[in-house]
């Protein structure tokens, strides 16, 4: 039995799951919580060198399995060096995206199959499951109006994408809402970043002070 | 229905079937076969980055099932590259080394479990095992002598292993001919190199005159 809380944040970029996080982790580190901030890869530097492959723009011909395996290796990699002693250590784990990432991106929207991506994503976590998802949920051209107002960010692999694809990213996390009710709670990110701020913190504060 | 046939060679090292394979290659040849001899990662541009990660000696927190995933990602790309294009071509692919290996090294001596590895290898093959598999039996003391009497050959990272585990090794294929009879065939190493060959090849030509 592991003694930290995992939690991991999940949906479309532009949905601002990334500044929620950040304000959270700093809210509950103030409240002395021991917190550990993450994201695969990670900085871990085995997983660093399969990212390298999988941002590589020339590998233009990888295969969708080799690249849902390799996000599994990675993953793997992540969570032996990193996440897992957080929480033998007793850590709050806040993780912008995991598995869910795997299942929708690669398992429904590249049509690999949301069941055949958990099974390889079962062997490299070994059922290691978070505690809770937090799904930022958006509208697809809100989303993507976001990320172009944000002057500062970088455009990615995964924004150049068609409309169509961010909309099936979309229709695939909701799926994974019927399939894990008990863990993903799914929060309203078309709000005010206050009001998806104070939602996911008192979703959060229930988890840590109803924690067994 | 892909129209070659894909023929693995299996076993420890120093067990000569690099050697055989090389040798019936060209007899094939000769007879007039299109023939495609590979290993992975087979030249195969993304499978040899995987393969960099996978060799590299800096990497030694690398857990076991991590580089079982790279394994199985790096299969995925040689398979989709260079197989499978050579079996949609009439060739007849010796491959030396594929899955079983994986089983084997991964599976039982690294003890993730045989079914376990199968089931991402799966993932990365979609069931597109070998027509016929010789797994080439040889004491493990004779194999180790072999290579170590072998002087043009470098020691790789397998051969440092204890003799536990080429032992465990050898255990390892011998349930993999229980689990898979009609597809591994097993031939006495131990014998010499000219009947070590005249064996494979028959069971080869065997195969060739009987294909449907």
């Amino acid at each position: 039995m592991l003694e930290g809380l995992f939690i991991t944040a999940e949906g479309p970029e532009g949905a601002g799951k990334t500044t929620v996080l950040n304000k959270l982790g700093t809210a509950l580190k103030q409240k002395g919580y021991k917190i550990v901030m993450t994201r695969e890869p990670g900085g871990i530097n085995i997983a660093e060198q399969i990212r390298t492959i999988l941002l590589n723009k020339e590998n233009t011909e990888m295969d969708y399995r080799t690249e849902a395996l390799l996000y599994a290796a990675a993953r793997r990699q992540h969570l032996v060096e990193k996440v897992i002693p957080a929480l033998n250590d007793g850590a709050i784990v806040l993780c912008d995206r995991f598995i869910d990432s795997s299942l929708v991106y690669q398992g429904y929207a590249r049509g690999l199959g949301i069941e055949e991506v958990y099974s390889i994503n079962r062997f490299a976590t070994q059922d290691l499951m978070p505690n809770l998802t937090i799904f930022f949920d958006v509208d697809v051209e809100v989303g993507l109006k976001r990320i172009s107002d944000n002057q500062g960010r970088e455009v990615n692999r995964l924004d150049l994408e068609t409309m169509d694809f961010h909309t099936k990213v979309r229709e695939g996390f909701k799926l994974l809402l019927d399939k894990f009710p008990e863990r993903i709670y799914e929060v309203d990110a078309g709000q005010s970043l206050d009001k998806v701020y104070s939602a996911v913190k008192s979703k959060i504060e229930d988890l840590i002070n109803n924690k067994p």
